[in-house]
């Protein structure tokens, strides 16, 4: 009997008048005749009530008493679901992340899966009972909790779906599947049909906040297909899959706006071997994540070292660099802030040409300077000014006709 | 290093300040050299508010499911009381009850504990730690959560404290003891300072609520003196522990009151050998708890049977017994709601006599009529109307000096 495994968030599962609208999708796959594995996370704003509390008694709380606090509101959502199904005349089961034996390294908060016990779950799918599954969490080899971090109900999911080597896992969410580019920045956005690991992995670390990386990162080695859909209507998603021989004809799958960027410069460093290491030995140490590393010589002694990073760690990056200032001898530091990156993804950018120059003229019709670029096999990323991103990022997104379905897409190869 | 296992109510964790002030306690007992346990219930209306989620989805969930739901208030408490600890400087660490091993049978929301891992325990202690156990929980030899009813963190720490032998375990609650009567209906009632199992087990099946009766009969069996104390002031509350030779020189140690009797009265029974065992057979499988049963003859032919039950079970127990109208052959069937049993209760009445007598006495000076008397070794019972049953139970209080300290009263021994 084939099993799907259906995945509702905190907002689709928020009273109970959504749990029981969530039940009835359940309900459905069962009559199909699917055996139905359902992963819920916390009802609505219930971790942020516990996240609320906890930091009313402690500023600084233990990650490990942090997870053991926050893992219960999962628990609640599946025990409720069990009830709501219960209640229509099926036969469901909540379990913890305990009871399905879901193991997990020691790093508490951002925990990584080792091993489920798919046994038991198959045992009661067997018995003709639907099993309902907590999300987020984990225990160690020691049995304290974990949990897995942002998003960490989505990656609960696509593991389990891995070990049951269900069908599909469906991902219920509060839009209705993956789009081109941010549907709230540029309005013309197509929502994607189909879209392969790698570029959503693009997306999704680029700011593309519908699922987290992690769990497409375990979609992908575990080759689960992800159903990715609204939980309010009733209509197909997006697909993430492996990549189809078609995916390859669209050049573009979709461009993002990062505007939580700041940039460093530092001007004037002694150009000797060795120094461009030291700096970013020092960000690495300070867990300073970086990306678009310009050098320009200056001449036969000094040259201009740049880098981007997240606003987040701009303030870690900046002493790390200022506590250099000895060291290589540089002249002084800038910092930017009012920086975007426009970023177009798709993987038929690795048989196709002319992207790069396309996204630059796009730009260039549009007036937008360019500060600086970089790019990976299947993703092209611009620099530009803040207050022109959103105007750059519809310029991209019209030159790749990302404002339609991809079957209608001249671009197309 | 001896170990006080300390519990927390609900109401003394209800808010952050609240676990602060608890926590305060424990601290002061690591203070004082213990190593220390502490058991609580989930915090103020969180459990309410969960069955009120639960009944909203299903009104009529599973046992188990809702094991599943409510236990995770427990968790929340303790994992909170953890991060306060912490930041008052100790080394704390929070366990629910499948990390303790808390083992029980498979009834659900009214399981019995079976076992407890008191090594692990042990382990944490042994580090320093303070050991913060969600009090109510268990799991069964499935793993699937079990609770322990009504009263459940009461048992929790009286077993937790017997499986570590520890030296005391301290029951904060909010009120300041055990009181002779409830000072709600008889203002001038005595805390207590010392009473025995035994008084206790009848006070609280006779009404008295402060401790559950499963708790007190743990500790009984494993030998755990218990500390019922105020959670808001810090002073001594009461002791109960076994009997101890001064306990049998205070004739009456306390006096109860229950309203929520019936009586149900069976006019003309067949007087035939077994028709009383039909009549109480009937009644058992009905699952309706009886007590003062009394049976008159009225002729060689003809007898009138009466027993008392609890409002709760009246509607089962009347069915029961008009069912048995054809086999019986009775007359009719009597019910009276307005009754109430006033108790008095103590160790000395099995070396002491006269216990009934001053009792009735008592009752006939305030002109109180008596229904019906029923008697155990450490009880005497009588049935009033219940809406003399206030003046009774000051009359029989006055009678035995329950009003003053057990060291000042005269009816001592």
């Amino acid at each position: 009997m084939a099993i799907i495994v259906q995945k509702f968030g905190g907002t689709s599962v928020a009273n109970a008048e959504k749990i029981r609208a969530a039940a009835k999708k359940t309900i459905k796959a069962v009559k199909n005749g699917y055996q139905v594995v359902v992963v819920a996370s916390a009802r609505g704003k219930q971790t942020d009530q516990l996240v609320a509390d906890a930091l009313e008694i402690n500023p600084d709380p233990s990650p490990r008493e942090m997870d053991q606090l926050l893992h219960t509101g999962e628990i609640q959502t599946v025990a409720l679901y069990a009830m709501a199904l219960d209640e229509m005349g099926y036969d469901a089961i909540s379990m913890t992340g305990y009871q399905i034996k879901m193991v997990t390294d020691n790093n508490h908060s951002k925990a990584r899966i080792k091993s489920i016990d798919a046994d038991r779950i198959h045992k009661y799918l067997n018995q003709g009972k639907i099993v309902l599954i907590a999300g987020f969490q984990g225990i160690n080899d020691e049995e304290h909790v974990t949990t897995l971090g942002r998003g960490g109900s989505d990656t609960t999911a696509v593991a389990i779906a891995a070990v049951l080597h269900a069908e599909i896992c469906e991902i219920y969410t509060d839009v209705d599947g993956i789009y081109t580019t941010d549907p709230r920045i540029f309005k013309d956005a197509a929502k994607i049909n189909q879209i392969s690991y790698d570029e959503m992995l693009e997306m999704a670390s680029l700011g593309a906040g519908v699922m987290h990386s992690r769990s497409i990162e375990f979609g992908k080695n575990y080759n689960v297909k992800i159903h990715v859909r609204s939980s309010s209507e009733d209509k197909e998603g997006t697909i993430i899959t492996h990549e189809v021989p078609q995916m390859e004809d669209i050049v573009v799958s979709g461009a993002t706006i990062q505007k939580d960027l700041a940039k460093i410069g530092i001007i004037g460093v002694d150009h000797k071997p060795g120094n461009a290491a030291k700096i970013f030995s020092a960000l690495a140490t300070a867990k300073v994540v970086i990306s678009d590393i310009i050098q320009t010589e200056i001449n036969n002694e000094k040259a201009n070292i740049s880098f981007t990073t997240s606003t987040s760690d701009l303030k870690a990056a900046k002493k790390a660099v200022d506590s250099l200032k000895d060291a290589l001898n540089f002249e002084k530091v800038f910092v930017r802030e009012d920086i975007a990156a426009i970023s177009v993804i798709g993987v038929g950018m690795r048989t196709h040409y002319g992207v790069a120059d396309k996204m630059f003229n796009a730009l260039a019709k549009e007036k937008i300077n360019i500060d600086s670029i970089s790019t990976s096999e299947i993703c092209i990323s611009c620099i530009v000014d803040e207050d022109q991103a959103e105007k750059a990022l519809a310029a991209v997104c019209r030159a790749f006709d990302l404002d339609k379905p991809a079957e209608k897409r001249i671009t197309k190869g």
